[in-house]
């Protein structure tokens, strides 16, 4: 049974997703109140797959697993498990566990851990740490929220720069720590300013006698601690760093940033665009409640309300003609409903362009004007089509051309709002993800409704 | 002057954005045909950068930088280079810069750089490589499209098993040649199969007898060259992979994956994701010409036309009903695009915990009842406060019954398509992301019109 689970396992890691019989198996040990057994499935997994079963799992379930096995979580568990659940997590340890899984963290693993608490649950974890961990961590804190200065690991490997190859290996020989994974030395000046930078790779591969500053890498980037961590992992993925120097102020080393955290911050961030495109709150996920989902959902559907209201009392105005010709009220959505995707696919394209840094002073005008070209080549193909279409569905030629003059104005008017108004608010500082979508439809389906319903009783009636 | 430009250059690297007034020199210096100049001022600048800016500026200005300055071109700008233009650029190089341009490249830079052209191109840049990257290059390319085996670079530093620090040590020392970047010595069996992962660090600070095996990492994760580029990326980020070596089907080492990679994979996977979800070809990008973004998007605009006029002949269908009472014209949009909306928000988390292997058979019946239980609450909130609305707006507390039913029966439809429809498109192997939103907002268009309409014609008549 139990070669047969590590068979299991196994499999389950060739596609990295959570095998269900695993799963099953963990709540049925779970259930049987079954710690040996428990133990040993779960002791094989990773820490983050031990994460992702803590929130994939039902709040009940969580909580019985706690209860059995929360004596051998580890800090590393703890930093991979979510900010939905994980209040929930650290409140359930008991305060020795929860000490002795902290103090063997990273201090910047402690920083992301403990910087969304409640101020008693991040004094109880400070506390919990040793003098230096403490300041070091409360340092990191001191920092602007999404900054470098939060991401970066205090814990650097420098050396002055007029070492040897030599003197730096008989010196990491000697050292009583040195950080899990580190990938550069950092050379520095006698005022603590990075210099440069040597790979490890060429450490291992030059002479002894070689001088450090001979074979630093040519790029060399520093960081300031107070950038924004987006713009860190843009520039990690732009530049293909793999660890950059932190500085101050001053220009003096703090800290370092790795890969792996830059990787991590570029997931969320893409994961907060695309559920801010949606209108969902972006701290939204899988484990959270229902009431939670509500209370995210509910003030985007209201904002939709009242623009889909704004929308309607367009074609109140338009009472009378819809009265005279209810064709109109059958054919008006089909002209907003173009302009709406026409438009959003726009604003995606220009979401993503700002996002990448890709849409600058340099091509915003002919983007935009092929924005608005494309968006009338469109508009012109559609019309055409819905022209024909409406004409023959109502046989009247007169509702086809005030379509197709309504598709080509709604689906023009798209590719302008689908630009101009994430530029907007990009221009005054707002994210561009998060209130295009309502903006644009709103646009479009005033505008559509308008053009057609005010086209049919100038021409029509 | 050449000092102003430097302190600017500078200041750019800050934000990571193209500075407008560099891009303004450049393009001066060209218009000029300014080569010493235009040199001057492209050398400082990275390789990913250049490649950014011969991506934002426009084709005519493109051709000229290439006339004056093409010679100059490296291998690194040639990879950073978008798809979009990526022929164009090659195809305007003189043959001689283009082979001195590829020979400098890693076998995995090239399989990258030529896996998207034409047959003749791909085969004029083969043919400048020298024989044994030649084959390493055809060796690759015969792995599926966005396999591991693409993706990864074939040149690894390799060691065997009974190897101590020391000998390893000399062994690099001696190298003729090492990867630019590299993380780890793997350690192979006789048979040529990975046992283990030291990462260098481990390497640099242990004693010169300490036996190799005795330092290696805990985790260590082999990949299958055959396994999708986008679960590569997955695993680096969920187990904080750094370098990992690719196995063929006898588990015998191919080759290594860097975290850089996997890195740039996250990013265009999410670029996808965003891209398709806005119902835009996932390919599209700032640099395209006005008839290939038409062509990218008049598909998607066409199939949104016929569901458009499917929830029109739905309207249709209640023609009499609408003549009878105009309010229904004006009130029935704000029922098909609530429910738009709430299926939008409910789809897109659906999507993105696909993508992040958070919904598993585990909870996903779970997460499916919060969904309909988050829909009907919304839909009762809303059938509340528009029922009202519609009461008072035209007098009539029927109307407000009727649009309320509505609304409540079309957001909780709306939360069952919403997670429905992306979870049925990945069970048949299709991407979630692609077509949902179409078939999302269709439903919930036919649903909130019939609704409404069909009830108002009960109820009202």
């Amino acid at each position: 049974m139990a070669e047969a689970q590590a068979e299991e396992t196994e499999r389950e890691e060739e596609d990295y997703r959570l095998d269900g019989e695993l799963v099953e198996a963990i709540l049925d040990a779970t259930e049987q109140e079954d710690a040996a057994r428990l133990s040993e499935l779960l002791e094989p997994l990773h820490a983050a797959d031990i994460a992702d079963l803590l929130e994939q799992i039902s709040g009940h379930e969580r909580r019985a697993i706690l209860r059995l096995w929360g004596r051998e979580i580890d800090g590393e568990i703890l930093t991979e498990i979510d900010e939905g659940i994980r209040e929930e997590v650290l409140a359930s340890l008991p305060p020795d566990v929860l000490a002795d899984a902290v103090r063997e963290l990273d201090s910047d693993d402690v920083v992301d851990l403990i910087e969304d608490l409640e101020e008693p649950q991040q004094e109880a974890i400070l506390d919990a740490l040793d003098e230096p961990d403490r300041v070091a961590v409360e340092k990191s804190l001191a920092y602007p929220e999404y900054s470098a200065g939060r991401l970066m690991q205090r814990e650097v490997v420098t050396a002055p720069e007029h070492w040897t190859v030599g003197e730096t290996i008989d010196f990491l020989r000697k050292a009583e720590w040195l950080p899990d994974q580190f990938y550069h030395v950092t050379l520095v000046d006698p005022g603590h300013h990075p210099i440069g930078n040597v790979t490890l790779g060429r450490i291992l591969s030059a002479p002894r006698a070689s001088k450090l500053v001979d074979i630093c890498e040519d790029e060399f980037r520093t960081i300031s601690a107070y950038q924004d961590e987006g713009d860190v992992a843009y520039a990690f993925n732009q530049y293909h760093l793999i660890s950059a120097p932190v500085v101050d102020e001053d220009d003096r080393l703090v800290g370092v940033i790795t890969i792996d955290d830059a990787m991590s911050v570029l997931d969320e961030e893409h994961e907060e665009d695309i559920l801010r495109l949606a209108g969902v709150g972006e701290e939204s996920s899988i484990s959270d409640t229902v009431l939670e989902t509500v209370r995210q959902r509910l003030p985007w559907l209201f904002v939709n309300l009242l623009t889909a209201i704004l929308a309607s009392a367009v074609i109140a105005v338009f009472e009378g003609t819809i009265q005279k010709l209810v064709a109109l009220a059958v054919l008006m959505p089909i002209v907003a409903s173009m302009g709406g995707n026409a438009g959003t696919q726009t604003l995606t394209v220009a979401v993503r362009a700002l996002a990448t840094k890709n849409l600058t002073e340099s091509n915003v005008w002919r983007v935009v004007r092929r924005e608005v070209i494309v968006g009338m080549l469109n508009g012109l193909a559609f019309a055409v089509v819905m022209g024909v279409v409406a004409s023959f569905w109502f046989s009247g030629a007169q509702l086809g051309v005030v379509i197709a003059l309504a598709m080509l104005i709604n689906l023009s008017v798209a590719a302008f709002a689908g630009i101009l108004v994430p530029l907007t608010l990009e221009k005054v500082g707002a994210d561009p993800a998060l209130a295009s979508g309502t903006f644009v439809t709103t646009v479009t389906d005033v505008v559509g409704f308008f053009s057609f319903l005010g086209l049919a009783s100038l021409i029509l009636l």
